[in-house]
């Protein structure tokens, strides 16, 4: 992926490769490493630009949000260090990224007279949204510190501080990381000191508990140790480098343990929450994966649908909102191009009822400002697709004719207009007008002629099938010649279904002059004569005959007999 | 092919083996080469069914067949020898053959009052069938012989006698072949010897002719230097041996010779009688080749039309006849259970309106007692489709009844009739009670099964699709869980075309749980997500990102897109 930077350059060299490098591959990392370390040693003013073009391509890399953030700080921006923060704080759920956060309050906002609140909303804010990461103690501990150091004067003020403290250590302890013993000890230690009875009481009634946590906790650093989530996002090499594997597997077994509820707790909400954050912290790294997208997506739906089977609406509509959060996050960022997502995305709106939301998806991918595909086809089908089932056959009609009119497309919107038409308004006059509109613009393309046999084959009009094969056939269109045998084929293959031997036998002979004409007959015609004969799986000879008879390619027969 | 035989056994060893060996591989032609010598040591009484069956396996090898006679003619059994050649002499154009025939009648016939006559027949007969052959100077050059011996009386016969002589000198020396040169110097000194005035006339005229003969006589040695005009006939291995692809390449080089007119005569017929003897003679050797059967037979079908269009009856009836007799000989022979030469032999006798006969081609192919297919669908099916043109649809039915009953035919015999019913007679009632009738025999069939939704919902009818759909995956019918997933994907497929987002996903959820049920899932949730959105050869991600999503197998997607 990365072309190697040659470590005998100088500085400058070096920098003016790196930036040759990224404009021809931006997901070169060692590139995007020399010039972030470049940024680092200027002053903000100078390469703001350059981070903003570093978090726009990797908009969910905490390592890179964090060395932006340290450089504002660095020159004392606040305003600027609080509107970043904002920026990424709930999208990036990267551990790091969240301590420095709280670092930043901490130093920033000591002198204002509300920092007590501010600190401890700050503390519970992230606790909330990162307190269950296996690296998360040092949040719980700078808390307790923080609570404990709030000057409290009274025993009622005393009694106050004494269950905020209690309260986050309670939560703490059972909370599966890396040092929760630590955090266990010291509640120990704190209760003790408080009420040694009530203490050494309160302990044992939790000790069980906490064994689960610390079984829980080894299970979860095991777990987590290959994995490396500083790695910034980039696509897949295919096929994917040993350590993607490893990575991705990692990941996997990860979010397959969290599914399994290993605290074996009864708190669902707490299932899904690690589920959903197991998910979200490995798309930081793994953005790339459309079916990582796809399936927090479906265990959210799906997690509503269980809500409001058992009559919660409210908690089945929070999940929801969960997942159309996530799949708009998915198709601002990597997934822009992806149409798998879009239309999961577009489907889960239709299914909630949500059309103009889904509406809105579809316009979106296929917005030709936007440019996000080369070729908008399937996308103006499963759009054609979905204004037909919600709004009728006419607003399909009209998008149809806006996909006409889009040079990106492709052939395959007229053979799904006119098969449209066919199956749904079952009339065949309109499908036959579509499919004859489309041969004038693809009057050369073997797979739309195909798919226009095809139709009129299996609609058993005879007279009709046989003038559309004369008609492309016809000598003086213009079909090339290397086209034509494959049509005088499927010619044959319906002469054979339903014509006597006289039509057969011309069509016959007719296919074997344009073979004749291309130079391809080689003495092959008994060849060309299986085709004849040839029914299903059936052949009118073995496949060692076959070779004998000079079939090079025997992929083109259809030789599958899922059982006999 | 052949297990070899080791050197060191004796000699009834070697024998015994060589027959274990060849009751498992007929064709080990090391085993057989031991039998042989060893019939050639016994007598004629103890080794003739031994010879019977040596030409039974191989009835075109000129060599097996001298063999066989000559040990008849040491025993002196002169009629079972006579008997022999009728047998195989007309069928089997081997030079080496017929020199031994003419032999045979020179040697026995000379104290008959009616020699002179039946040598001379003799040798009229072999040269009209074997007289174009590279080898067959010494068949002419005794035939001159023979002739000067006669004695004549009296200057008419002495002249009579001149005539004779002549004649048999001006076609040979207008025939290619080894030392067609020796015969030219012979005749000029014969014409000297007779009349050096005259003679040098008639030697000059004909000298440039001669220039002509000796040129292609080059060619044609060349030509068939390479090959080996003894070699039994077995069928060929897959893929080809070196020695079997040089056979065969030499062979077609000299056939395509022939058909090019080397000798640039306008004698249009001996073109014909060259082009048609090289085959024969190839397919002695060949004859397990279908193409080169096939071919030979179209050669003279096209024949026989050209002299048909320029309305010459008698000819172009005499061509079709020649065909007629090749078709019947190949099968007869190596064609015995190849269904290709069937119905080319059939369609062939359909074409000259012999309908008695092309039913007659069939019922041999589909005679059980025969037993020449192991699985006769096909040649139901063809069979079926020949009394439909040629009889009408009840007799292709009373042939479907026959089929059904036959119990090593397959499915597709259903499908063929149902198809039928519905392409000809334009019955879709009969095709849905056929498709269902063959649905009760065939229910676990996946082929059959995908035949019968195929046509359902090309049908057009959603209800009745979705009848067939329900009635196969209903939980109450015993059709294999691991045949499920392909008819989940057509329901699918069905489904995305006509039916609303709630259809679609309902048929999706429920074959998610076929998957899960097979444990065939594994998280590729997404993948199969593919199968909603895919159209044609569009799918909505890339290639790469289908790999990404797990997809193992590409072959079963439609990737074709032959021009874009």
């Amino acid at each position: 992926m990365s072309i190697h930077i040659r470590e005998d350059l100088t500085r400058s060299e070096k920098i003016q490769q790196a930036r040759k490098i990224l404009n021809e591959n931006k997901h070169s990392l060692d590139a995007w490493s020399i010039l972030i370390q470049d940024a680092q040693d200027k002053k903000i003013t100078e390469s703001r630009e350059f981070y903003e073009s570093l978090i726009t391509q990797f908009p969910t890399c905490g390592k890179f949000w964090k060395i932006y953030i340290e450089s504002e700080m660095k020159d004392r921006n606040y305003e600027k260090v609080e509107k970043l923060f904002q920026r990424c704080l709930i999208k990036v759920l990267n551990i790091d990224l969240w301590k420095c956060y709280l670092n930043y309050v901490r130093d920033t906002k000591g002198k204002l007279s509300s920092f007590r609140e501010k600190m401890a909303q700050a503390y519970d804010f992230a606790l909330e949204k990162i307190g269950m990461d296996v690296y998360s103690y040092n949040i719980w501990n700078d808390y307790i510190i923080f609570l404990k150091s709030v000057e409290a004067v009274g025993s009622d003020a005393e009694n106050k501080k004494i269950t905020a403290v209690r309260k986050v250590y309670q939560k703490g302890i059972m909370t599966p990381m890396t040092n929760v013993e630590l955090l266990w000890k010291d509640y120990c230690t704190y209760e003790m000191g408080i009420n040694p009875m009530l203490g050494k009481k309160i302990i044992d009634e939790r000790s069980r508990e906490f064994l689960n946590v610390k079984r829980v906790t080894k299970e979860f650093e095991t777990l987590v140790r290959t994995i490396d989530r500083n790695i910034p996002c980039i696509p897949p090499t295919i096929p994917q480098t040993a350590d993607e594997i490893k990575q991705i597997t990692a990941w996997r077994k990860f979010i397959s343990w969290e599914r399994l509820n290993p605290l074996k707790t009864e708190d669902i909400l707490l299932v899904i929450r690690r589920v959903v954050l197991a998910y979200e912290q490995c798309l930081l790294c793994l953005g790339y994966h459309a079916d990582l997208w796809y399936e927090v997506c479906a265990y959210l739906e799906q997690t509503s649908h269980g809500y409001s089977e058992r009559g919660d609406a409210q908690l089945s509509k929070r999940f929801l909102d969960d997942a159309a959060i996530l799949y708009e996050r998915a198709i601002q960022t990597y997934m822009r191009s992806n149409m798998l997502i879009h239309f999961a995305y577009a489907d889960f709106e239709e299914q909630r009822l949500n059309i103009d939301k889904a509406r809105s998806i579809y316009n979106r991918l296929l917005d030709i400002n936007e440019a996000n595909l080369k070729d908008p086809t399937l996308a103006y089908i499963q759009a054609m697709r979905f204004e037909r089932r919600t709004d009728g056959i006419k607003s399909a009609r009209t998008l149809f004719k806006r996909a006409r009119e889009d040079i990106r497309t492709n052939h395959q919107i007229y053979v799904a207009a006119a098969l449209m038409e066919y199956y749904c308004t079952k009339d065949n006059n309109i499908a036959f007008n579509i499919f004859n509109l489309g041969l004038k613009k693809y009057n050369q393309n073997l797979d739309y002629i195909l798919a226009y046999i095809d139709y009129m084959t299996h609609l058993n009009e005879d007279h009709n099938a046989r003038v559309l094969f004369e008609r492309i056939l016809s000598p003086n269109n213009s079909i090339f010649k290397q086209l034509q045998p494959t049509i005088w084929n499927e010619f044959l293959k319906f002469e054979s279904q339903v014509g006597d031997l006289q039509s057969i036998k011309k069509v016959e002979k007719r296919r074997l002059k344009i073979y004749s004409d291309l130079n391809e007959l080689e003495g092959r015609e008994t060849l060309l004569l299986v085709d004849r004969y040839k029914f299903l799986n059936l052949l009118p000879c073995s496949i060692d005959e076959l070779k004998l008879l000079g079939c090079k390619d025997l992929s083109n027969i259809n030789l599958s007999s899922t059982n006999t």
